[in-house]
């Protein structure tokens, strides 16, 4: 089996996101690194490439260089797909123009800055037959596959409340100012877009609920605050949910409490049992039934679901943590390429990962949440499918009862 | 020092907390159950009374029969308080009646139906000059108390942000129908109020959330959902709050979370630190700042505060905790009311217990949550204290700037 | 029902056990407290009486006046029973005297300084046919009866290992010389007898494990050390264990563990199962199984057994802890004292306590640690059984296949 | 800077760490896999080769040809180190084979057999001057460096006790008789060595202890059983240990405790000061001092050391875990490796990885705790540095007093 090849725009020097995606895309031993644009700044662009070993044949000042360069390679040497780990703003472009050119495309999260460019990619992405994969790597985790599982399987029975918080408190002081380049550009409505907190981690909490229960939201109401002073973004947001189910939930997300640091949880309850997830501590997953004892479920172990046990690498007790569930998004979207190479059909256990679509509703998420902080109206419209009319047809298609 | 007299409404055979008051009563040693009307039916009052070993002429069939036959009594046998732990449509008329004769009163939560009621409790306790406590029992924690001290003592900034939740699972099915006493008053309006969930356990999440904060409710938005068919109260109740100082915050309280016991849990964040504490596992409080480690401050310790150390009996490591905290009330109220007996001021240590005023402010919260549960904007006005007038002086009094 | 007269010897003022006692006596509100020889000193005794409310007439100066004022009391006024919370030193004399004079006895432990002290109770409480309890309040708690219900009902299988631990670090510097009452007579081999930390706490590991696992001990292999220089005593202990069914176990106590409050911990590890509890949060039970998650089963829930479930007041989720649970032991004897006075066989799910043979059995534990500690053997017989006739009768029947 | 180049011997189909040593050598970037000898059958080790991407032509059969093969290329092509993943009885003649040929070695522990092997191993890599790590991962943790900064900068005081225990499940049932490769090696006294739990984990809760608190042991008690019948080594070890520094010890592993996964644990306790970390949560290291509440540092934060934080590659709150620790310790060869190529010292914060020295003693610690188990005597000595001249010369050396 060869190596897939990976370029990758975004995630040079002082960049925190593309190292990771590196290291990702390295774990499994089935992706190699073999082109760059690495920065906006071509000259910084080159050091960061040569610092990781590129030749210099492919170690692109800029990625409109990279695109051009690549597609001038014979198809058998050219990259098989690009990675975007820009600052938000540059998602757009980049997948757009790699897309277009038919090479598949893994980008980071959130997708682009409106529904209107993300409609747009997944029509192009449609009609260029590519894969798309969007690293919201939080559902790479074995047990939040077990956890959809659990909701898929019925076990819960059905799902009333939804409850999904993302604590962090890493901006609870003016960061930005002391040249932290992460605080920098998520603060700055330019590169971030029109959500600070909200966009950054709300949607990596959307996108974990989502994909969990399977539910779609019905209406929001949101409050979004900037409690630190001079900040042009919410650092902090707040929000009740509804979903077209009739499930209620509730949505927070903040950036400004002290001492969290990376704490993003899901619990869900239904008719007949509930569970709870945290993913500072990922390899555990609290399922509770109407009249047993509690259960901690653990990674690794014969009794969890196929799509869990796909997902993990080490025996029970051998903690996986956030590389190894980034690493299952990678392992994921590249299974999907290589069945496309291949001609065959992906293997579902394994091509396992958040497409355009999870990243089309993520941006209308963000949307109708700024869109109901503006407002004095409780509720806010927030169905994404009736906004997207294949997505519908198909979504209603998925939630026919059986004949 | 001789045992304090309690005279008892409600809390006979088949009720739950009437049992919990009297361990509470009798832990230290410094109360004794003299007399009692221990149901609403005059025979099963009697035999609750016999079974408890009150003396006959003090074991009453009815309420106002207790209130006449003490009164009766010289005072130097008659009780010193009455406890009302009856269904909260009864704690009205009994507290009010014996208020009235002059009898200090512990009453349980929520305090009364309406604020009206409430009101006029405040405006009788102050003509009689008695002592009310009502037992928002939570409060009764040392390590609440230790995180109440954590906050005034400026320990972490200017409150930015309260998540206070409450999750229980117990009426996740309709227990009501199978003959469970507590199930059946709780969701039966006329007797539990005109809220649910909010009213059972919301008020004591806004409680716990007052006590540690300080904070005032600006505005709060609420969306209460009755899951359980057939349920005439809510079962279920989130909301979004608003503080007048501009802190945020997340309230909830559900009874249909499957598997939650009693969770009750408060989470406060400021500009400078902040403190989680749980009351399953009461004995513990973590507390951040800026730039340290956490830290879990545990009871008993000689690091705590006095406020902590007076609240508790046993030293580090040997955990105290429901009925301890309950006594705690209990011991609070009991020292306010030997101060008045003695002529004295009270320990402010010891006598620190919820008032009327927070029982009235309860019910004020539990009727704006309803109010906004059924309106279409999102905020609902919320201030307590501008709705009484004598309180908001004394609030503005205490908020004033130091001279 | 009357309540039961308790008279207490020790447990003045400045004591910490003795206040435990009471609180534990007076939680369920069928003891009382009637009579006390409070202190060794006659003149703090019968202030700590008066403090406690005690009729002067029966604030006695002396356990021996306590005594003799009893017995000249008619037979219907006198105290039911005596609690003895002295130092270890006067619990024989004490217990000696009043088991001699028909009046039932709980006792603090360890029981006495020599298995020949405890031989000589055995034998008197068997003349006297009185009750006999030893206060090792650890058995009191509900997961823990939870847990030996686990080992008899076969869930476990045949058991392997035992792992028991106590930690504390309260006499990690030199406590006793700055006063401390509590270190002072515990570092003290006079009053102490001859084990420090062993006796103190190690008693306690060995009755839990011995309680729940139903093992006898076949062997030990002690380490003992006293790390704090001018201490007599060990504070710290180090234990191999052999159990005559071929298990295998760990035992430590320690009271210079730097952090550690009272950290009793088991394990037990069977063929089939496991289990593991810890006191600091003792509403919990982890239970595992061959193939199955993690359980943790909770006090307060259906699922649990009678024993469990006889043993608890407040529904899940509302926590016990240490005084409920040392109050358990209480009404276990208090149902045993009854059921005497009543001329019927005691509820076995509430007269449920450690008995002269658990105590006596932790006396023979303490001597057989000392004694290892000083052979340069690797094993050091400590079958229990063996050593006290009809015990071992009983054992062996015990121990009998079905017929 | 060019990729190191790793040849493998072991690993193939159906290894387990074989897999794990080689994400954690790619992980960061700087190794490559260029040769292998990946089984001990050749068409296996072909077939994993392949499977692999191997070259044909450095797809050896055997490590044989393997260290023929790379010894005929020009240097600048041949592998720059050899990963040593066979069962234990083969670390010994391939590392010996590699050393002698001046190749830098990764070998698998524990080291070798026997304390001869492991002198000749010594003597061997002085003569030769390689590099040679032994992969006693745990130590790779960040929080474990923490632990061991801790120790060293005095913040614990003088150690008293340090408790280590390795508590596995996986071993209670006679797995190896169901063709699960693993277990069955382990169990086989011909590849496994003289123990089977003492070496396969016991000696990574030695070596834990080791190079966290740095004593060196005096004497060891150790109680060994094999609990499987059939089995013809011990599945559990329990241990008492002493300190040269007069500090106790209780060490155990165990593989026939019922649900334990890979249950890794170390508790240090200092006069004035203590730490606890458990390997199933790694990001978390208690510490508590003599006044203080505990505290809980977490990898990731700017409070930690120099040594944890270069051991660490994401911000705090996205967990590190197994597979990172684990190529640390690849990480750190690495530098030490390129430092030796490169003429330089290496980055003694990078270049932090488990030695020979490491190996020998965990061997030696192996034969004391097997001699111990079948000696009547209490204690056996097991001081290990007293048996290598050179090494006693130089830690008397480290040991003396500052002049």
């Amino acid at each position: 089996m060869r190596q897939l090849r990976m370029g990758m725009v975004g995630g040079g020097q002082g960049a925190f996101i593309g190292a990771v995606h590196r290291m990702a895309a390295r774990l499994d031993g089935e992706i190699e690194l073999v082109a760059g644009a690495l920065s906006s700044t071509p000259e910084k662009a080159r050091a960061s490439g040569q610092a990781l070993g590129l030749a210099n044949t492919r170690n692109y000042g800029t990625w409109q260089e990279m695109l051009d360069g690549e597609l001038a390679l014979p198809p058998g040497e050219r990259i098989d797909f690009v990675s975007v780990v820009t600052p938000n703003h540059m998602h757009y472009p980049v997948a757009k123009a790699f897309a277009e050119a038919g090479i598949h495309v893994i980008s980071d999260k959130p997708l682009v800055h409106t529904s209107e460019q993300a409609r747009d990619l997944m029509e192009t992405a449609r009609r260029s037959g590519i894969v798309f994969a969007v690293t919201y790597n939080y559902t790479g985790y074995p047990m939040v596959r077990e956890a959809r599982h659990l909701v898929q399987s019925g076990a819960l029975g059905e799902i009333r409340k939804v409850i999904v918080e993302y604590n962090q408190g890493w901006l609870a002081t003016r960061l930005e100012e002391g040249g932290n380049k992460q605080a920098d550009w998520r603060t700055d409505p330019t590169r971030s877009g029109i959500a600070g907190a909200v966009g950054d981690i709300g949607s990596h909490a959307e996108n974990l609920a989502a994909t969990v229960t399977g539910l779609e939201l019905d209406a929001l109401c949101a409050d979004l605050t900037t409690f630190v002073p001079g900040r042009a973004l919410d650092d902090d947001g707040n929000m009740l949910l509804r979903f077209t189910n009739g499930a209620r939930g509730l949505l927070w997300c903040s950036q400004i409490e002290v001492g969290a640091e990376n704490d993003l949880r899901l619990r869900v309850f239904g008719t007949r049992g509930s569970l709870s997830w945290r993913q500072e501590e990922p390899n555990a997953l609290e399922v509770q039934t109407l009249d047993g004892p509690l259960q901690v479920l653990r990674r690794g172990n014969a009794y969890l679901s196929p799509a869990a046990q796909a997902a993990t690498r080490l025996p029970s007790g051998h903690p996986e943590a956030f590389i190894e569930a980034f690493a299952n998004i990678y392992r994921g979207a590249a299974e999907a390429i290589r069945a496309r190479l291949e001609h065959r059909e992906p293997d579902p256990l394994i091509a396992d990962f958040p497409t355009l679509e999870d990243g089309a509703r993520g941006v209308h998420f963000i949307e109708k949440a700024v869109e109901s902080a503006h407002s004095e109206q409780k509720w806010t419209a927030a169905r994404w499918r009736a906004s997207v009319p294949e997505v519908a047809e198909r979504g209603e298609a998925e939630q026919a009862p059986p004949p």
